[in-house]
């Protein structure tokens, strides 16, 4: 998606995938074939570009610091980057920085895990510190017993571990801004992000009293020096006096799939705006162009239905000629991210319900509401 | 611009591209360099494709009939291009359909165009039936001697000829539709086409009462049978009751510059309807995103500022984050196409002035205001 938006750009874009087949490598002109965890693939797809940029965040840091050994421009830089690689590392920087983080602690042993589930009365959410997404690498231990066990078998498979607080969530945000090297940072409106066990299921453009969360996510770009496209992912929880309270979550260094409701929803979608930004180019306007955007993604359902993609995304069409579809040309795979459906419009009820219909009908071919095309042509 | 609308559909798309820097050339992966007036190339490209499609006019409608014969899918038909190429045949086929034409005259002989030039009191317009664009190909003839002389010298060079009355132009519009082999057509808001010299500057959208303009649009693409975008060039007159009334000027069977706004203005743009009417899906909603939306096309000044382009269009962003800057690749000329920019918003007559102020400069590296960087950042 960073591609087309480069295009509309004039520029350039060249990129590592690790198959032929990857959903960058089906649409962009010049692909390099590799691996992102051999020095000499990244090494080679960053020769003589403006500027080296991620869709991820794992790119070993030694190899951006080999990069950057060698003059090449690497955005977001490693320095910042670590802060959304190492959830521990993250955690005691924005801690020292005061911003809201949960009670935490590193875990390297069976007793500091025993230590912090007594401290926590017991509300404690294990994470490893690297590598984790959509709920893998977070654990909910149920008692004291469990939490060593599972702590002594995840430190004897050699995962780095850290435990927080677990907070009794209100609901999830996501704060979305971009910032240049030279220092211009915007912030578009903070998304309601809604998660189905671990993952994220629909954003909800703009969120309802989102409280500072943008004017955070600021901060957080300014103080970390981050560069490019960054989602600030926040629990909003209440205080003793009932009041809301955000706590920072996650961090993610890119376009993100909070994020992706820009596309249709705004003046400048991440994907412009993050090639922009890593670039040092002004930045763009990130006014919404209506009232409201919900973005719903497509997971993989348990099966895969025989009829093709294409015409399931032309019934979704006749049905609701706004819908916006988005796929990754990723194959079929139970709770995969496949692609998006953004829809904008008045009511948020209204288009909360339309996105969500068609992202389903996309991977089940079913309408959840039993609306039926035949029916309507034979009534 | 296909092709970047191609990617979200998940559509491959390969063009036939006149060089390797042609503006379609540098940023599709499969490119063909070869000539559309060469069968040989026509053909090769085609092979195997779901659907033939074109950005221009002027590929011969024998290589199509050709495609056609074996088996290729030509979106839209040759029946329907040939009112698209030839303004006599497009000028007496919608005469047979009742539609909305001034009076008109084939010219073979000087002495026709004498005939002609009585008949309506020295108002004639000259038209070269075939290739004429942006005020090519059409010629204002003071006085019958001069329209004499001038219309022995090109039925001399052998260019075919036809006159029409020339109107009491009030204002120009355009109405675009997009229709499907199967039959489906919606219609975009119309817009106001603002002309200098012949060429399109800036289109308002949506156009003040704009009349029964788009059902016209409808009904053409209907009688004729056009399938992908099109677009009606109309002009607006007077009757001799002062009443508003419509003549159509010109047709385009593809993506039009005064479709070019809907790209950030409307739920689905002119590029993306495009490819879904030729493939024969669903088309998108035609909704606009915002009240209004204006062009104004980036035109080549009588000079090429020294300063890059990519410094301009960032100057531009700095005291405009809203514009939507979108450049073709191509080098300089004076008056050439060589982008355009959109700006959405409230206020039409804002919008106007902030488009037409950041083509200008763009072109210029002037601001046509006055208005100067370097004063308000010292002020």
């Amino acid at each position: 998606m960073m591609h087309q938006a480069a295009i509309e750009l004039g520029v350039t874009s060249r990129v590592l995938a690790g198959a032929p087949d990857s959903s960058a490598a089906q649409v962009t002109g010049q692909v390099e074939i590799g691996d992102y965890t051999q020095w000499e693939d990244v090494n080679a797809v960053s020769q003589g570009a403006d500027a080296v940029t991620f869709d991820h965040e794992h790119v070993p840091n030694e190899f951006l610091d080999g990069l950057i050994e060698q003059g090449l421009n690497v955005q977001p830089q490693p320095t910042a980057l670590i802060n959304a690689q190492d959830k521990l590392v993250m955690r005691k920087r924005l801690r020292e920085l005061g911003m809201p983080v949960p009670p935490f602690m590193e875990i390297t042993s069976v007793e500091d895990a025993r230590e912090f589930h007594r401290a926590t009365q017991g509300n404690v959410c294990l994470k490893a510190r690297r590598g984790g997404y959509d709920g893998k690498g977070v654990w909910f231990p149920d008692n004291e017993e469990d939490t060593a066990e599972l702590v002594a078998e995840l430190l004897d498979k050699g995962t780095p571990l850290m435990a927080e607080k677990k907070v009794q969530l209100v609901r999830e945000l996501s704060a979305m801004v971009a910032r240049r090297p030279s220092g211009e940072t915007v912030a578009w409106p903070v998304v309601e992000s809604v998660q189905e066990d671990g993952i994220c299921v629909e954003a909800i453009a703009p969120a309802d009293n989102p409280s500072r969360a943008a004017e955070l996510a600021v901060s957080i770009a300014e103080e970390l020096g981050v560069t490019g496209a960054l989602a600030v992912e926040l629990f909003e929880t209440r205080d003793e006096a009932g009041q809301p309270e955000i706590i920072v979550n996650e961090l993610a260094m890119r376009p993100h799939n909070t994020g992706h409701w820009t596309q249709d929803g705004c003046v400048t979608s991440q994907f412009e705006q993050h090639i922009r930004a890593v670039l040092d180019r002004p930045l763009g306007s990130t006014a919404m162009l209506a009232p409201h955007t919900v973005m719903s993604n497509v997971l993989g359902a348990d099966f895969e239905p025989d009829t093709p993609i294409d015409a399931r995304m032309d019934a979704v069409w006749r049905r609701f000629p706004q819908a916006k579809i988005h796929m990754y040309g990723k194959g079929w795979r139970p709770r995969r991210k496949m692609g998006h459906v953004n829809v904008t419009g008045e009511s948020v009820e209204d288009i909360r319900r339309i996105a969500r219909l068609c992202s389903h009908y996309i991977v089940t071919e079913q309408w959840a509401d039993g609306w039926s095309e035949y029916r309507k042509a034979h009534r």
